[in-house]
């Protein structure tokens, strides 16, 4: 995932507000057989036993082992996206298909930072996404602000020639919700650090651990700013930064960045599908993102989700299942530069809309599901009461008003123009310590936990495509745009 | 720490083998007010209140910001000596001088790996320490070997032209007895490749962790060998080449190493003594590396080796303890290439061998010390259980037998030649996570963790330098030379 999360969460919430408080009730509108054989399904994920490399621990292993970092328009990306193609075709699914995204492209070059003086140090930075490059090397010296605002409370000219470092440090949560408070820094800063004269911007990553590892991730420059370079130090080195701050010396920093735009390009989502058996023009969505930063191999962000959801559709074809609706697996195209995967989808399929049945996204590493959230009617609340009953036994509850349920960031786009929409909600806890690093690689992923993802998303996707009734695409009120 | 660290283990066994089994003894050594002094002190230590920049956190931050790495030979490093001399002086040691210590000068240069094909991706290595460079790019196919073993049974030729890479992961352990069987394919792995022909060598890090953190570490060539260009992949990295490599079709590699040696250059031990009451010509050496590799600020290896020490001995000024001997706190130079500050001590005081009442030195990282070792004569061993009650309210317990007991890598020089010593173990569950990492940073340091080392150093050297009768240096069976 990339740069906004909490705008799904205030889609969630703008969408559960609008709906009155759930009435027990005694209708089961999922059949007995239903039920039964979802449980199969999970039990057959959970054992993990795929002989044909559709478990998702497998798919995450030969994308970043035969494919790698895959950032949106790069070559690598492009092999991504046959890459995925053919595991779809190998996995039984039986129609198999891309859709164009567009998308301006970026690269990011040669990047290293030194402190001059006083204490002559190398120090571990990567430019932030669509950054512009410094042409030659940039040397100034830095001023700290603990955060966003107090760089917003910065008095014109004070900036000039110098370059702003904003230095708050993302907290840890299970649910991720450290991220949004801390990463307008990066996305907002430099504009607003170009606007005050700044001749660069440096933060500390937006991550929670403490590795020698800055964490790149989009910024958004505004029309009204100069475009100024900026990039993440790794906590690491925002210590060191900020340790030599406090010394009250002038600190002065020689920085080399080499991002480039390269304009306009077409890449593309990449959909598999298991066809419907008595309705198959209507369809459950579930996905992740097919591309990557470049720094690691894209395992937890968002191979693992691209693994998850390929395999949970695969897993319904090793069964021999083939629910009433069409389950569409889709992998999206260049999420991290802002969601234009799902921009694209939403805007391709928006006459399509009361024929998603629901839309569902893994975009959270790679740790196990605890919550089953959903913006659904309120009629079909209980459709999901009894999808999650299916999923208690995997340590998953469902919870109707929990107020961190989000859509995810490219589903999040369609379900902001009206699908239903459910999450499977993961343990973040550890996911900010790798998130948008070198170090988002195979090794930190534990091939269990993927196979309870798998078996949950295909227990859900399922699921939702036997229900007898629509769960309110196109019937619910619309959420507010996002503030 | 670098490379032998069993070298001193094997040490430590062959002296306690020759010591007749401990007896119950009534005779305290060590009178009562010693004692009581020496608890104050501990406590002391403990509160971590000092205020003047002498307390062991404090100390480390400074050398890690204000200098940061400090590669022997180095500018930097250099700095590090006058920052050694300017701190000891602040901290009221009444003697502080250099001692040369001569080594041949290494640099590291550009380096940069990348599978060519049939997955092309970039690999985080690292040059190990000596390597020579490989004069622009060097491609060749890989051919992978499950331990150094593996690779001394392979026949000549089959490696003609080729990568070797060692790929054994090293093991876990509290006492660090992972890294003897491990490092090896370090050590001899390039000569025992280039005896077989191979044009470079890959081997896994030396390290415990799954980031993406290349380990460097010295490495040795033989004079029978070509000197081939060697490095380190990443564990991640690593489980990525075999990964690749367990698919069957050749794997080829292209790596730019740009290594230098630079001749032999001078540079030196810094030492600081609080001087003896009653006999100042007789000494307790503590002490710690001063030099660190080049990719991380040398915190935990071994700033925090430098500051504990430093610290303990800053300690005892603050108190206004001066013990009967003197207190000698050595910052030893160029410990990470073969201990040549270590080989320079003793070589420059052997004539003063039996005046060195006992030495101990920190160097396994920042995490808690947890046991009290000692290669002391039979008759000194009550004055050591003295010391160890003393140290006991620290979460020390004093072991006579301990088969992982280390005299260190620049006491060990020392200690073969008969110098008394005792090992203040830490606890290295996690030392080789970051050890001769980029991460070896501060942020791996918990200030409390080093109050309680620096606290049982100034206990253990004031004790010692209090004991009425030699500990053993000069009167004990030397040890067998290394195999």
């Amino acid at each position: 995932m990339s740069a906004r999360p909490f705008l799904a969460s205030i889609l969630s919430l703008a969408c559960l507000a609008a709906l009155p408080a759930f009435a027990a009730t005694d209708n089961t509108p999922l059949p007995a057989d239903a039920l039964a054989t979802a449980a199969k399904l999970r039990d057959a994920g959970m054992a993990g036993d795929a002989t044909d490399g559709s478990s998702a621990y497998d798919i995450v292993e030969s994308l970043t082992t035969e494919i790698g970092e895959r950032l949106a328009g790069t070559p690598p990306a492009e092999r991504a996206v046959e890459w995925a193609k053919a595991k779809f075709k190998a996995f039984g699914y039986d129609k198999v298909y891309t859709e164009p995204v567009t998308f301006e492209m970026w690269t990011r070059g040669h990047e290293d930072a030194n402190v001059v003086s006083p204490y002559p140090q190398h120090l571990a930075i990567t430019a932030l996404g669509h950054s512009v490059g410094t042409n030659g090397p940039l040397e100034a010296d830095i001023v700290e602000f603990a955060n966003l605002d107090a760089l917003k409370a910065a008095k014109p000219g004070t900036l000039d020639g110098k370059i702003a470092y904003i230095s708050n440090r993302m907290q840890r949560s299970k649910d991720g919700s450290g991220y949004g408070p801390a990463v307008m820094a990066r996305v907002d800063g430099p504009s607003i650090a170009g606007k005050l004269g700044a001749k660069a911007l440096l933060i500390r990553s937006i991550g929670t651990d403490h590795e020698r590892m800055p964490h790149t991730g989009i910024l958004e420059y505004t029309a009204d700013a100069p475009k100024i370079p900026a990039a993440a130090l790794s906590n690491s080195d925002a210590d060191l930064l900020s340790n030599m701050l406090r010394r009250g010396a002038p600190v002065r920093v020689k920085l080399e960045l080499g991002g480039e735009m390269h304009g306009m390009v077409t890449s593309y989502n990449v959909i598999g599908e298991i066809t419907g058996r008595t309705r198959p023009d209507e369809v459950v969505t579930i996905g992740g993102h097919l591309d990557s930063w470049d720094l690691g191999t894209g395992a937890i962000d968002d191979g693992a989700g691209v693994a998850i959801t390929m395999g949970a559709g695969a897993l319904l074809h090793r069964l021999h299942l083939r629910p009433d609706r069409t389950v569409r697996v889709i992998a999206y195209m260049d999420e991290e530069a802002g969601s234009f995967g799902g921009k694209a989808y939403a805007e391709a399929h928006l006459a399509q809309l009361k024929r998603h049945q629901l839309g569902a996204e893994s975009d959270f590493g790679a740790a196990r599901i605890y919550a089953l959230h959903a913006g659904v009617k309120d009629s079909a609340w209980p459709v999901i009461e009894q999808i999650g009953q299916v999923l208690a036994p995997l340590g998953i509850v469902t919870e109707r008003n929990a107020t961190d349920a989000d859509a995810g960031p490219d589903t999040g786009e369609f379900a902001a123009k009206g699908m239903a929409w459910a999450q499977l909600a993961q343990d973040g806890t550890d996911y900010f310590d790798w998130h948008h690093t070198a170090n988002d690689t195979l090794d930190k992923i534990d091939p269990k936990a993927l196979d309870q993802q798998a078996a949950a998303y295909a227990v859900l996707a399922y699921l939702a495509a036997e229900a007898k009734d629509s769960m309110g695409s196109g019937e619910m009120p619309l959420p507010k745009p996002e503030q």
